[in-house]
């Protein structure tokens, strides 16, 4: 099965838009945790645990585990074998460079990882977003428009016509040949959304930006999801994982997962 | 010392503008030492010791290493700390992301990895680039023009007065207030190479592209060095590491450093 019919398969299995992001931070993990020999991996397996029927997908963020070097990328091994079967499994890593480099990153996230997809920035064009095109059951989602500030500096440079941004949308589309290209648009641009989303009706979106970025969800929603009410996935990292930081975190997690499920649900049927 | 003076001095110390690249593949590592335990530190060790004389820096491609997981971010680890003082020490990683995020690559590379400087793709903005820039001895060589077919694709989007390229050349040199930055030009764009330099002409330059790539090197040194004939790195990965497959790899990777080095000089001395 294609990456694009497996997002859409497992958001209808799953009932669910959400996306949980694992940005673990050891000072933010309760006391009793951040004391024990593999504290992010414990943590995760206890936010998986207690998430996991909410969550169409995971988005694990490989910065927070590569800052802890090797035991650090000991723990993103483990926290990928933790996740199960039936969600998305996304290694946010963000990487790209010329082809023969980008095929040894393609190999760490699938080959090793056994990631599903991976987030990967265009910039360096073709050539360095080929290699983790070349098996249709593994995704990409390009950054097209992201949450962030910066945002700003380059992805609106436009030749008149279009910002880059959108000649981003325009080129991914056009390398969307096997169904396994997606993009990241960020919740806190809505109109460009929805403008992306118009020239993308067959593009899986992952969409940050609706947790403590303060995206609004409802609109992202609405914006967002394809014409059938699916193919996007919205992440929510710190609101959910670190929704209490006592002991009873997973369960405060599971709530706020529930809930945030709910809210997408509710948004996408009130359309 | 800011970075920018710290690549000038090692230039000078050493007289040399190479870079050699550590694109360490196992399977082009001679067969005495494929077999050996840590086979790709092994080869990177020998490899330092033999060029180390002929190199103002070292850049270690980390993909290569993550490829091969716990193992080969421990094989990264022991990398670094074989390379010598009197060398810029390069982590080619092309990281980008969002604040937080950065600030989590930030570590991994300046803290964990003693990196002098990290290679960082501009697309996501300031607030993607800032936590690599707190430190003035800490650089930043930004994605600019990069040596693949790919640079076609978004680089040279323009608004009729710039090409991205350019934009980016722009706004790097604006955040240069530490003298820390530094820009990422091919060699396989010549004449490009002229325009950016002239545009910023107290950046240290990263040119990869004069090895196995096919730019021209003698044009290459005259269009990427500063006023002084200096502020360029001209990396040459696979050309100088695989200059022998045999049990000379270390030999022949020293006389093609030397060589290199010296080509280097004399296109700068023939300005």
């Amino acid at each position: 099965m294609n990456f694009h019919d497996r997002v859409q398969q497992i958001i209808a299995k799953k009932n669910s838009l959400l996306c949980v992001g694992l940005d673990t931070v050891i000072e933010k993990v309760p006391r009793a945790i951040r004391t024990s020999k593999n504290p992010l991996l414990d943590f995760n397996k206890a936010i998986i645990e207690a998430t996991a029927d909410y969550a169409a997908a995971f988005k694990v963020n490989v910065a927070f585990y590569e800052a802890h070097g090797v035991a650090g990328w000991q723990a993103l091994f483990d926290t990928f074998a933790c996740l199960p079967d039936d969600v998305i499994k996304i290694a946010d890593a963000k990487r790209g460079d010329i082809g023969n480099t980008a095929a040894m990153y393609s190999k760490a996230v699938f080959d090793l990882l056994h990631a599903d997809c991976v987030t990967v920035n265009p910039y360096m064009g073709f050539d360095s977003a080929a290699p983790f095109l070349t098996d249709e059951t593994k995704g990409v989602f390009f950054l097209c428009l992201t949450s962030n500030p910066g945002s700003r500096d380059f992805q609106y440079f436009s030749n008149g016509k279009q910002c880059l941004y959108e000649r981003v949308a325009t080129m991914v589309n056009a390398w969307n040949t096997r169904h396994n290209c997606g993009l990241v648009v960020g919740a806190t641009h809505p109109d460009e959304l929805t403008a992306v989303r118009k020239m993308s009706p067959e593009l899986p979106f992952l969409i940050p930006g609706i947790g403590t970025q303060g995206g609004d969800l409802a609109i992202a929603v609405r914006n967002g999801i394809d014409a059938k009410g699916s193919l996007a996935l919205f992440n929510s990292s710190r609101a959910i994982i670190y929704a209490s930081q006592n002991s009873d975190f997973a369960q405060a997690a599971q709530k706020t997962a529930q809930a945030t499920m709910l809210q997408l649900n509710q948004a996408r049927l009130s359309i």
